[in-house]
């Protein structure tokens, strides 16, 4: 059995422990702060959190603020960006009592963990990182030190609140897989402080942008939650297709028209294969419309929450206020356990 | 005008401006507590930082616990070599109300500056860095992540109190360089936070070990300034020398005769090849003889200090305490303008 076949099957044996003992689980999830959430998060990972959430599972929301700097050279609003994602994430369902959001620059102790992590990893294992190595290539300029030793911040982000559960599409395996042997190498040389956390391998649908590409919200291709509908409609609209009036399902031929279809059959909760079918020959202009009714209705809660929300300007402070207080008492817990174990205890 | 030559010219004019305006400097220094401080120490940095402290420059002495874990896998004794550190320092004459003494990992603030430093800094820089490279093949191990990142942590230990002014040997100049370089990009890129220190280059002389390597406590050729006057006498006896009885000054061929001639002059401000002609034909046991007398009454009052500073066995605990306290205050202050210029406040 192959390594991802083994982490497959652990992770249904995990699901079925979460359901059963969603007590015994916490998780950190999160994302960097580098633009409006789109419908890619919602569906990728938003969704799934607020799932965990109702099920019962504790969760820890990192906004990765540093992580932003990974691959460019300013953190332009930046606090636009966690302000939003703040909003976003309590429009989606997650509960600030039940869940904790914090912002990942606000947590001296969590970051203090870098360093001794480091050492329990050499410059080798950090470029074999298949996310490291992309990001590079992506960014198109040279390795950081920030970047390289990107999967140490986040093992620190994992550990610091001893997460033993990181939901994770399978790409990203080899993240959890680094928190792992930092977790056993430390707990091996020093003492036992850390959970060996597990991956929980989510298997959310991927949302395309409206060309095709990944959605991002640097090619201008995604649906982001807190636009307008009228914004969403625009959107939509813009989306180049083509002139065969004949709707199917063709990523690689026809990426505008897969994406519509793609984008609305996961907001109707049915097939993209049977919704173009259902379009048949009325053409492009009518798989928009649909597609952009589809969006506009199944986000219409979401946008109003937000809305109500967003109508408190100091929530998203309060809320930060809140969770980094929380994170900052986990990871003080952690780092004086750290420091126990160590003997730098002065 | 090579660089080196420019920085040994800068460094010349900032020792006068020093002189004339010590209260515009700040001086951040330390060591790696891995084992007592020795002769080497006291004559290649303890002694100028005493100095310094005398003419009035305000000086951060950090004891850098986790550099202790780049180069082994274990913290064992470091708090005993950490408290060790400080009646060491109390004894040669730093005083804790004007030079705050504080050990690395204490101070969460100053860590997390790692962060942000690491994202202004290239991985091909990491690896030019001629510590590094030296660490590395000293160590026979794999390059970890701490090492490779030994440099920035430098720089946050630096920048963290805004030390403007670095004593080092010539090796160390590319530390201070890359401090420099840190603080340039961070202040270009976000907003003037720091000042680009200075690098002050000793000339303190080396004090080589018995055995005529490097003084360090691994090798076992070190004169501790913790050793009793009798543990002088048996360290400096079990020194190999050789059959003739005519002393002379020659590094190469009789190493340990010409170690011990290096440490009896320094301790007794004499030239060491007038020594070797004063002892002239009386063999090693007489320069052996002369130099446990010279290091023992050069050490004695700084030993006697230390005996009674050891009587307090809360002291070394209150001293870092107190410091630690301060290097946080100071660590908190500059973190906040950091988060504020990156616009990270929420």
């Amino acid at each position: 059995m192959d390594s991802f076949s083994a982490t497959a099957e652990r992770s249904m044996e995990i699901s079925a422990a979460v359901a059963k003992h969603p007590e015994r689980f916490r998780v950190l999830t999160g994302e960097r702060p580098t633009g409006p959430l789109h419908l890619g998060h919602y569906f990728g990972t938003i969704r799934e959190r607020v799932r965990l959430q109702q099920a019962g599972v504790e969760m820890f929301l990192v906004l990765a603020d540093y992580q932003v700097i990974t691959d460019r050279e300013t953190t332009a609003h930046v606090r636009e960006n966690v302000y939003s994602a703040v909003l976003d994430y309590l429009a989606a369902g997650i509960d600030p009592e039940r869940t904790t959001i914090f912002t990942h620059s606000s947590v001296p102790a969590l970051n203090q963990l870098v360093l001794p992590f480091l050492s329990l990893v050499t410059e080798a294992e950090l470029h074999r990182n298949p996310t490291v190595k992309a990001e590079l290539a992506a960014s198109g300029r040279a390795l950081s030190g920030l970047l390289l030793t990107y999967p140490v911040h986040q093992a620190a982000d994992i550990l610091f609140c001893k997460g033993n559960l990181v939901p994770v599409g399978k790409d990203n395996l080899p993240h959890v897989e680094m928190t792992r042997s930092i977790a056993r190498r430390f707990n091996e040389r020093y003492g036992k402080v850390f959970p060996v956390p597990d991956a929980l391998i989510t298997s959310a649908p991927e949302v395309p942008g409206l060309d095709g590409r990944k959605m991002s919200k640097s090619y201008g291709n995604a649906i982001s939650l807190s636009m307008t509908a009228d914004e969403t409609v625009d959107a939509i609209r813009r989306t180049k297709t083509d002139q065969d009036r004949r709707i199917s399902f063709d990523p690689e031929h026809r990426p505008g028209v897969s994406a519509l279809l793609t984008t609305a059959s996961l907001c109707l909760g049915i097939d993209q294969v049977e919704l173009a079918e259902e379009i048949g020959d009325r053409g492009s202009s009518a798989l928009k419309d649909a597609t952009a009714t589809a969006v506009n209705d199944y986000l219409a809660p979401l946008r109003k929450r937000r809305q109500t929300f967003a109508a408190d300007a100091e929530l998203p402070r309060a809320i930060l206020d809140h969770g980094n207080r929380l994170a900052n008492m986990a990871a003080e817990v952690t780092l004086a356990e750290v420091r126990e174990v160590m003997g730098t205890i002065y």
